[in-house]
């Protein structure tokens, strides 16, 4: 038996859209800034794509920029909204818990010259509506935070801090990180008074090297490539027709069946709960009811040195979990999402996360807590001091 | 009977890379940053492809760097190496008849204080060496130039170019733009000086969304994207991995069979120039033989007014051919390369471009002639004015 539980790291693709990902890539292939019969053709798999995306999200279709992933979502939401608004204010607020593509941005722009405040969380990995509004100033250009944390599945409160940010000042921008949240959430960036939402394909089944970009109309952001102008000239370079299609494909079906989707996730994550609860010496990151994130628990092992031996046993039955988020190269540091979140020392290095998709089964659920309770006493037998 | 004849504007994939991408994403699927087996899988597609292309430039494998295509290899080359040495200096020597994702690059620096010479061309489309040697300074730190020209077909004397940069000055950094050459010409870049070399993986029968820089070791660019740090923190973001694989397998493929495809390039062209010689009131803008690109021919046509018409006339019998580059949305502007060599007014929206491939035949340039022979003399009948 295996057990994918990795699926905050990356999701397999859906059959829907590796088949109109052929389709594109063998017979549709042409480029959609070609004017004859072949570049329309690609130009329509963009509109259709572009519609289905909108609709998910109740926004225009204008308002989407097609992008190559998740991580230049965020380069081109900050980058290109703090350089187009700089004039006003060289102001940013962001949290302690962000993904490195938000982090790393943020402490270019500080480089850079911008001023840049951090807001602490709590146990439970969310920030203070007190604190964010203490932080806006009248030269705050952007407030960046993410609606899901990646590695302990904390839920911020976006509409509440979209709110606040435009009542305190209504020239701050709000840059929401949805890559672990669309999908997973219902998500209306209009109510929640949201300017950017960025979006990757690959977390929700889609192609990997696809995303985008929700931009408000009329929201000032410039560029971070340039060319030929391609999409209105927010993102120059042939657009990748496939990957764009596959989105598509991607997005609708992930909120066509978003009920079904939800209570299915909502159960596995249960059964994983109330299975780990019967294992001694564990402990849950962050909340588990339904103010979590429906498919992320995190796990912190007592008597653990580190985490990867745990990984790597579990591996070698088939169950595939993540030791840090996985969404960085720089393979296991200590996490600053668990550090900010208050883990003690001794399980900083000791902790997995376990993340599900709706092709995950209870029964694999069952198969992992069961190797939990095999290899644990093992390990811990025999840790290293 | 169709022709697609705009392979400068994007190639069909080969049935390699689809193979390899399915197999990616519906199995191997795995983020490369998992540190479980799932992620090591990945992680050998991405070496793989990496040695695969290395090969075929005689470079290292840590040379290369994956990106999401040709605008961001340029984008990264040129604002990547000159963020990164700006304190040697400011001038950046490019040429006229660059694409967009260059032009528009360097302009944007123009904008940030760098200063930019622009080298003219003649009517072949050819840099003058002179002219680049007398424009090399003690400050500048970097000539961009591309190796075969988009539009019409023009080889530069990259290898020349390259000794003399370094002769004139050894600190100026030497970016070849090889979106349209790699494939059709051997290249060396150790050979020709080259520190930078840019390559989009559409263009020969790869995936759409990727690309590579060739970066000589030891070369001081910054990168562009920030983030997870993956690809040594030259390129952050999830590695798109179908699309890297399907990369390496279209680079390997084009190269293993080289001679041949370059022969059958050369001959489709030599038919198709052979047809043309016999239109009337056609005119092929520069060189032609062996020292023009193997598979681009631009053709302007007296007493057209504009080349949609024909293009449009040509598309409804199934022959696809671009009026622009087509790598541009900007719908048919006056192209700057064939003002550039010197078109002549009345003729500068009436050229249309060829682009063959290895799959092109010589019946489908046949087709396309017998086309030509008997649309003109009606579209010239009829012309608006």
């Amino acid at each position: 038996m295996e057990a994918y539980l990795d699926n905050s790291a990356t999701t397999r693709c859906s059959e829907s859209v590796r088949d109109i990902m052929l389709q594109v890539m063998m017979e549709d292939y042409g480029n959609p800034s070609s004017l004859h019969l072949m570049g329309k053709k690609a130009e329509d798999y963009i509109k259709e794509a572009r519609e289905k995306i909108a609709k998910t999200l109740k926004v225009t279709e204008k308002e989407i920029v097609f992008t190559s992933g998740g991580t230049e979502s965020n380069n081109l939401a900050i980058i290109g909204s703090a350089m187009a608004n700089q004039r006003a204010g060289k102001h940013i607020i962001t949290t302690a818990i962000e993904h490195a593509s938000v982090a790393a941005v943020v402490g270019f722009l500080e480089e850079q010259g911008f001023e840049v405040t951090i807001l602490p969380v709590d146990e439970n990995g969310q920030i203070s509506l007190e604190e964010l509004e203490a932080a806006i100033r009248e030269d705050t250009i952007l407030v960046s935070m993410m609606q899901i944390n990646n590695e302990m599945g904390a839920i911020e409160p976006i509409a509440e801090a979209g709110a606040l940010i435009k009542k305190k000042n209504p020239n701050t921008l709000f840059h929401v990180d949805a890559i672990q949240s669309y999908g997973k959430l219902r998500i209306y960036p209009k109510k929640m008074s949201v300017d950017m939402l960025s979006v990757s394909g690959h977390k929700l089944h889609g192609p990997k090297g696809s995303g985008f970009l929700y931009i408000k109309d009329k929201t000032k952001v410039k560029p971070i490539l340039f060319g030929g102008g391609q999409q209105k000239g927010m993102r120059s370079g042939t657009e990748n027709v496939p990957a764009i299609a596959g989105l598509g494909v991607a997005c609708e079906e992930i909120y066509r069946n978003y009920d079904a989707n939800y209570a299915h996730l909502r159960e596995v994550k249960e059964a994983f709960l109330k299975g780990i609860a019967t294992i001694e010496g564990t402990h849950i990151n962050g909340c588990v009811g339904e103010d979590s994130a429906p498919h992320i628990v995190s796990v912190s092992f007592e008597e653990i040195d580190k985490s990867e031996a745990l990984l790597h046993a579990l591996e070698d039955r088939g169950i595939y979990v993540s030791a840090g988020s996985a969404c960085s190269s720089n393979k296991p540091a200590v996490s600053a999402t668990l550090k900010a979140i208050g883990v003690p020392k001794a399980m900083l290095t000791a902790t997995l996360r376990f993340s599900f998709s709706v092709h995950t089964t209870i029964e694999e659920v069952e198969y992992a807590l069961d190797a939990l309770r095999e290899l644990l006493p093992f390990l811990r037998k025999y840790r290293s001091h």
